[in-house]
């Protein structure tokens, strides 16, 4: 029985994950998790799962669910999410956040000695030194969840290190793949939440569109696998069948492929090293889906990507900066304040105007996060570019 | 430095591994290997390569060869085969032979303790209960060299036996994929000859546009990777860029992809369970070939992969059958003797009409191939169908 405490438990992670862990009860148990503003998704929860102890947004919300739920402990914010990520019986977390939240209970529970399935990209790419380092020293495994990664890492087993040369990330290019930059003046917030091939959250939906995601994805793959950014390539694949690959040293590559089915490398992750049948399955033919295709990025349409190689190569606080600047970017854009290139654009300024003295250490790292997003909050509110 | 016998070495498999081997001199040495037909190009062999030993098809070739090159034994016929796969010096013997004589040098060289890179997949048709069984008791690797077990055998690396519910074995369709039934009745052999992804042998090359290489490869996966035939699937892949896949029980599937490159297997079973860079390399992009098409096998267009199954799922002697007769009709059909569609007329026959009492141990496979051939050489020589 593996105890898991679940961050982000309603986001769509959190859910495909329930899923998995509800369908092998004598497995895996629940025993913490985390929510923020869907409370009525958050009380059927408490009531299905029966958790020892719940994260919430508000203090408030504590406290009156702390009176609905006295069997349930409860806390709020950063602190009782590092409570969930950290009770003794907890043997792993999997963080499902989304955003740069993720960051510090991912420290905290490392720090816990606790096994880690990680969702939350921010995490690494925000922290990735000092997380892989910390994992490091406390031998603790960082589980990707991810289908990129986890077609990576499921693909790396077995494999000798030193011979694998190159990591290919697939991207599917997002609702917007087949417009020109000049059409994509014109697009609107209910178009861009039109993923091809993935139902996922609406944030991540927006970053698939802009592939800042799949920015974020490169930078996550070079800390979680150890590669230098040369030896990491995306690669447009329209399908998304081929969840990600591999290349070795004498020109063979890997590829983890399947249905586009988030319950995989979420259980791929509960199980590991071992695997289990998903259930219930999801039926998935090859010759159903008949072609496959891949074509090359270019970088000049999705300029996000190229920025994110960048701030990653240039390492330090660049990646933070990227990233939370996306974040305000994007929220602004959901709430119809910019436009669709406007969240490239504040990326974009923010990255150019970077000019503070911070260092990456985590308290460090939180100090740029915070500076960027006012910042780039206040661009958007001044109107500097719709 | 190991020590490798070459059987076949002036065919296509036994170029590649030429090649291979003397990208690496320090690594590989062919002490030993064997031709046939091909006295020119065994010559210019003997000349570069200066094995111990050399093995040849008949006494008055042996002789003559022994006085021109009096620093290297000869030997002829099947015992020439097993003395070059048991010589004391070596570790390795890759069997590139084509047809049934594969399997008595195989099963010495497993009882003299070699190491088998086996791309002579008709071994393991015929003897398949017999080799592996040997290979067993002696704790012999049997490493692959076909494309596609070798591509199964690279996903299988790292993963749990238990957990793997399915092979799927790619075919290229061969070359006359886009022809009906209708149309093969008039096609040539120089058609036939016509390969549309790899340049191999004449035999493997009739082999796979009748899908009878395909049959023999469902039925060496059978016994290379102890699967049931349920468990065995093929699909049809026309850029053979994806060489084969395994499903594993949670639905993902893990697949070996890259260049149609004969060396990539031949190096892959040398090196195992280490890699090395292919010399010189064969450029391979994904986005040059843009597009992947996978579609479902029509058994009636293919009746000799449904026969492929049914004789293996039989067992015993039946794949003796389907393979003799095979050898039998493709020598005729490439002496123009019979046509195309003659080919799997004399095959099916010969399966049908099967009434020997003989066991499966190695003199009786023998004889039934034997009888086999001698029965689908005289139907052919009475012209019972053209």
């Amino acid at each position: 029985m593996k105890q898991i405490a679940l961050l982000g438990a309603t986001g769509s992670v959190g859910k495909n994950t329930i899923q998995v862990v509800q369908a092998y009860p004598d497995d895996f148990r629940i025993v913490a998790f985390s929510f923020y503003q869907n409370i009525k998704a958050g009380r059927q929860l408490i009531e299905s799962l029966r958790p020892r102890y719940v994260a919430v947004g508000t203090e408030k919300d504590a406290l009156s669910l702390a009176k609905e739920f006295p069997k349930t402990a409860f806390g709020y914010g950063i602190k009782g999410l590092e409570t969930a990520a950290t009770l003794t019986e907890v043997d792993l977390v999997l963080t499902g956040l989304v955003g740069s939240i993720g960051l510090q209970p991912t420290l905290a529970a490392i720090e816990a000695g606790k096994e880690i399935a990680l969702a939350n990209k921010e995490t690494l790419v925000m922290g990735g030194e000092l997380v892989m380092a910390a994992a490091k020293q406390k031998k603790i495994n960082i589980l990707p969840v991810d289908s990129e990664h986890s077609a990576i890492f499921q693909c790396l087993q077995g494999q000798n290190q030193a011979e694998v040369q190159r990591l290919m990330i697939t991207a599917s290019g997002g609702s917007f793949r087949d417009k020109t930059r000049e059409q994509l003046k014109e697009v609107t917030v209910e178009a861009a939440l039109q993923h091809p091939n993935w139902s996922m959250g609406k944030k991540i939906t927006i970053d698939s569109a802009t592939m800042v995601n799949k920015g974020l994805e490169v930078i996550e793959a070079h800390w979680l696998f150890d590669r230098e950014y040369s030896e990491i390539e995306v690669i447009l694949h329209r399908e998304s069948v081929v969840h990600s690959m591999i290349e070795l040293t004498d020109g063979a590559y890997l590829a983890q492929l399947g249905a586009s089915d988030m319950r995989e490398p979420i259980q791929y992750a509960l199980t590991y090293p071992n695997r289990k049948k998903i259930v219930p399955a999801q039926p998935f033919d090859f010759t159903e889906i008949g072609t496959l295709h891949f074509e090359k990025i270019d970088f000049h349409r999705f300029p996000m990507l190229a920025l994110a190689y960048e701030v990653g190569k240039k390492g330090k606080v660049y990646p933070t900066i990227f990233n939370a600047a996306n974040e305000v970017a994007v929220a602004a854009f959901l709430q119809r304040k910019i436009s669709y290139l406007a969240i490239e654009w504040y990326i974009q300024k923010a990255v150019d105007e970077y000019n503070l003295d911070e260092n990456s250490t985590l308290e460090g790292l939180l100090a740029v996060d915070q500076q960027t997003r006012k910042k780039v909050n206040q661009w958007i509110n001044e109107g500097v570019y719709r």
